[in-house]
Order: C-alpha cells, then structure tokens, then sequence
C-alpha cells in the first residue's frame, strides 16, 4: 500500500473547488521567493498565508541557501522575483550529525557496495547554529554575484514548539 | 515595503490555532518524501490532502530528482522515509529555455562583471518533454546507488490548468 493512494480523494476535493486559479500566471504575484526546509512540519502555504501564485517555494534540507541557487537565479531572471525570504527551523534534524558521519553510515551499511562511494562527493551542508545559519545563508545570498544586487533578502527562524516565526535578519 | 510584512498576521492566527501540533516528530509519519517545482500555483498540501507531520516536501526548479539527492539521502538515511513521489507539472518554466541561453542572458546583463563567469558552472537542469522528464526522474532515482533500493518511487504530472494529478509511473 503506497502512501500516494491517499493523493487521489482529496486532489479530486481540490480540484472540483479550484475555482480560477488556472488563470494564474507563472510569475508569483509578490515577486518573492521563499527557501525552507523540507522538515514536515512546515506548511509555508498555512504558516506565512501565502497563496497559489504567489510565491516560489524552494525547500531542501535544512532550507540551505547554497543548494537553492539553480532555483534562486532561474527565479530571478527568467520569472520576476525580487525578493528572497530564508526560514530555518527549530528542532532541525540538519544539526544532528556531520557529513563525516553520514558517510561513514552509508558506506558501512553495506561494505561490499563500492558505489556507494559516490558519497563521499557530497557536502550535506549541515550546521550547528541554528540563528548563525540563518545569518550565513542571508550573507551567501547578498554576496552571490548571481543573485541580483537589488534582492532584499530577509532570515527567519520558524518555531515547531509553537508555530510562530520569529525574524533574524 | 516588503512582501514579509504581510507575513505576520497570517503567522499569529496560524500560532493561535496549534493545536497539538507542537509535539509531532521529526520523522515524517508517512515515510514519504515529496520532490516537486518551486512554481507558485503548486501547493503540496491542498493539493495532495498532506497534512503537518507526514512528508518531507522537497523542491527546486523544476522539482528536478537529481538537484534534491542530497536531501533524498538525509530522508531515507536519517529520518526514516522509504518512498518518493515526484511531481511536475504542465506550465513548467523548465520548457521555456536552455542552460546556454540562460548562462548569456546573465553574462550579457552585465559584461564588464567577470564574477558572473560563474555561471558557466551550472547545470539548470531544463527539460523539453513533461512526461519524459517525469520518467526519467523516476529511473534516477530507482537507478542511483545512494537512493536505498527497496525505496518506492512514482512519478506524476500536476496540471497547473485544472488542479488534478496524473500518475504517469
């Protein structure tokens, strides 16, 4: 039993109340992108009130600045967005080990498997400071010469003990 | 004036109505991990029933599968997740040009920056064919050596026109 079965039904409820919203245009409305984690518990739609159309929505692990850049500049210069909004979270499983330590997990989960050596390639991009890493990805983004020098961009925390955010920057 | 500020009362009714949401997991429920486009008329929630808690909700440019491997592997490895399903979606921006075009049109904006010959670097990972794009994110991922081999993969199109899904693998 795949969990996609669950997929159907409610598409079907939210597709018979989509209303007009496949008059929405590619470029999102407020002209802002967000980059945060893929941690389940954020809900960024719910959380922030943004609405269909509005916003890029950019999550990887940990909400990492770096690993969004592809996203980022495709964002800017081909779709409009000016603004970029950087959310990490509290009780981020991205502070709980080290990419030294993955690997090793990996390769030694099965020994014999030497492609699993591919792994020592990737950085994980893991951090220990949760406001420190906020504050990191908010300067790799102002610095970036291929983000566009008028982008403001702000850093969040958003609290999973309380749903509250909470700005850093 | 910046989009965040409309942030701030939509947070505060979303915090006044938490619930018992403050003690979900870490781990997602479903062991589910979602790969989807940054593309603002996309919401995984609403549009796929998820709910706080269940998936990890991965997304880029495209909801391209090798661009979120490194999130795919703190998924399974760290937090449990044994099943992928990856979304694109018709309207993508992904179809509307190539790397080479991308990498002048940012080289051009500003010829004497010598900083943007970073972009010679990226890859943007653009697809012509939706449905081919979908298949061939789904052979990634059930190809690739670090992606756990009893992991579950399907593949689908969101149509951005109607709101329903479609399984295509």
């Amino acid at each position: 039993m795949s969990a996609y079965r669950d997929f159907l039904e409610p598409n079907g409820q939210y597709a018979a109340t989509f209303g007009d919203k496949g008059s929405l245009a590619i470029r999102p409305t407020k002209k802002l992108a967000i980059v945060t984690c893929m941690d389940a518990r954020v809900n960024v739609f719910a959380q922030l009130g943004i609405r269909e159309g509005e916003a890029h929505i950019i999550r990887n692990a940990g909400g990492i600045a770096k690993d969004a850049l592809r996203s980022i500049i495709i964002s800017q210069r081909l779709l409009g967005t000016r603004e970029i909004a950087v959310f990490h979270h509290t009780g981020c499983g991205m502070r709980t080990f080290s990419s030294p330590e993955l690997r090793s997990l990996i390769k030694e989960s099965d020994p014999a498997n030497s492609a699993l050596s591919a792994v020592d390639d990737i950085d994980f991009l893991e951090f220990t400071d949760l406001e420190q890493s906020v504050r990191d990805d908010v300067q790799f983004l102002r610095e970036n010469s291929l983000v566009l020098p008028e982008t403001k961009v702000s850093g969040w925390v958003y609290e999973v003990e309380t749903g509250t955010i909470r700005q850093i920057v």
